[in-house]
């Protein structure tokens, strides 16, 4: 088994005073579980460092555990909070730059000013795009109120990272089965129905050079695209696409391996999407970085398609 | 290319008279791919069996087109009319009983009415299990109250095979976009989510020899079995399971092809689950015969694996 060298995309810290935020997952872990973790997302030295060298994980790209401001009622107050989340990020970042990138957080309650502060954080801070907790207040990101951020991204080059968050309104579907409702499969849902309706919205299509990155195999999305494009061409409710839905996926929508540590799995969306569409990342501190990087290590493909999961794709979207 | 023997399991018909349910959906189609499917749906004859034919399917267990009385507010209406539903299909299937099979629509409502229509159908009608268009008015089957339904289909050893339908409410994360509601997502995330209600409400735990058939290649679930093991075991919510969900993905929840004509797909769906628990469907005449067949048929697998997916595995479980 060899040790590849990795870049890791959805790696997650917690700035003080951004718990609050979290409290709707993170009440429901053990205490014990959440010491450990608390400390692990306070960390930006030895532990972290010492569980990516073990790995073979030469940088991860660090963000602010979710849902941080996307869930902040306040847009004057999301606004400021996000700067300073990404000002304590750059000044971590600063200690150690050869190991550590960032991805913004962004206030997306207003649109001009998340496309200000991406600049900022890009321009100033040297960020490598964002990472952003699915929609904000129970907004999503299609509507035409969005296209002056989606064009200052696609100008900045830099992809954005759709993280899973709650729904703004639970599932009838999985009432009364909490345990279904968060990270197990009720968060998939939430994010895959956001970036489709991306996709079937038409922002690809106005901004075709917009990357977004879904985690955990792509929210279950790579395995569906044949039924994609076969149910829209039957019935297309009216939407007209310049392509057909499964060639977004893998294009703009690009994946990584974040909590699904499954062979076949990975195998499959390589041979869906192509091999430049997958990513490798672990979820630190929420997954096992030893179990992602075994996983990953000992994939049955060729060396130079691991090594693009593992270091060239994050390396050439991230400019690095 | 050989044309490989077939048994397909999501072949649907309808009775006149069940139209009204169907409006939902039907009403989104054009008119005259519309007046196409009808007489598709209505024909047990030789559009049909000539299709059956050119694909090499041998045989296909035939169910009223949904949702059926899946969407009957009145239980006594619904048993009634699942009963005249059944009596309609067994006497088509007896005029061709060497190509046709049938499922049962069963009256959900009530948990006894639908064990005693099951067992009807299998043992006076000759049918191979049911099929089931997902929740009844919002109810789903994990519940209790649905054990003695379980228990019966358990004791008689035949399948059900769990169909989508539109959700009982709309998703808010779907809102505005009627394009992603049906066939295209939503149904899939519906279907989807009953079927891990039954996995973690510990309906298999309780019926262990229960099967229970996904179509479109398991509604995505194949592919995230990893991480409901790794979620579950992080955040039980005080559930607690005789195994780790992914094993029942694969033995009590089973798949059909049904709608997802990809090759790495398929690939993925029998490495993470084992070939057996993977069988041909074609989701007739929603989809095409013609490009669900050239797809198993040219599918890169050993032939003794493509024998157990477009035959093997139906014929077992049917009890063939």
């Amino acid at each position: 088994m060899t040790t590849l060298r990795k870049i890791a995309l959805e790696e997650h810290f917690m700035m003080p005073g951004f718990e609050t935020y979290s409290k709707a997952f993170l009440n429901f872990i053990d205490p014990a579980t959440m010491k450990e973790l608390g400390q692990r997302l306070a960390d930006f030295d030895t532990l972290r460092l010492d569980e990516m060298d073990r790995a073979g994980i030469e940088l991860v790209v660090l963000s602010q555990s979710g849902p941080g401001v996307q869930a902040e009622p306040d847009t004057t107050l999301a606004l400021r909070r996000a700067r300073e989340n990404n000002d304590f990020l750059a000044e971590r970042i600063a200690r150690r730059p050869d190991r550590y990138a960032g991805f913004a957080m962004l206030p997306m309650h207003d649109p001009l000013e998340a496309a200000r502060e991406l600049e900022r954080c890009v321009k100033q801070l040297g960020f490598k795009g964002s990472l952003v907790n699915g929609h904000t207040l129970g907004r999503y990101y299609e509507g035409r109120e969005y296209d002056p951020f989606w064009e200052r991204m696609q100008e900045l080059d830099v992809p954005m990272y759709l993280h899973p968050i709650d729904p703004w309104k639970p599932l009838h579907a999985l009432d009364g089965a909490p345990v279904l409702a968060g990270a197990s499969w009720g968060w998939g849902v939430e994010t895959a129905s956001h970036a489709l309706r991306m996709v079937f919205g038409g922002v690809f299509d106005r901004f075709p050079r917009l990357k977004v990155i879904l985690g955990h195999m792509g929210e279950g999305l790579p395995f569906q695209r044949w039924r994609f494009d076969s149910r829209f061409a039957a019935y297309p409710y009216g939407v007209s696409l310049q392509r057909r839905p499964s060639e977004y996926i893998g294009t703009n929508l690009l994946i990584t391996t974040s909590g699904v540590c499954s062979h076949p799995t990975l195998v499959g969306a390589v041979g869906e999407m192509g091999v430049d569409a997958v990513m490798f990342s672990v979820d630190y501190p929420y997954e096992s970085t030893e179990a992602a990087a075994r996983f990953i290590d000992t994939a049955p493909l060729e060396p130079a398609q691991l090594e693009a999961i593992c270091h060239g794709n994050a390396a050439r979207i991230l400019g690095l």
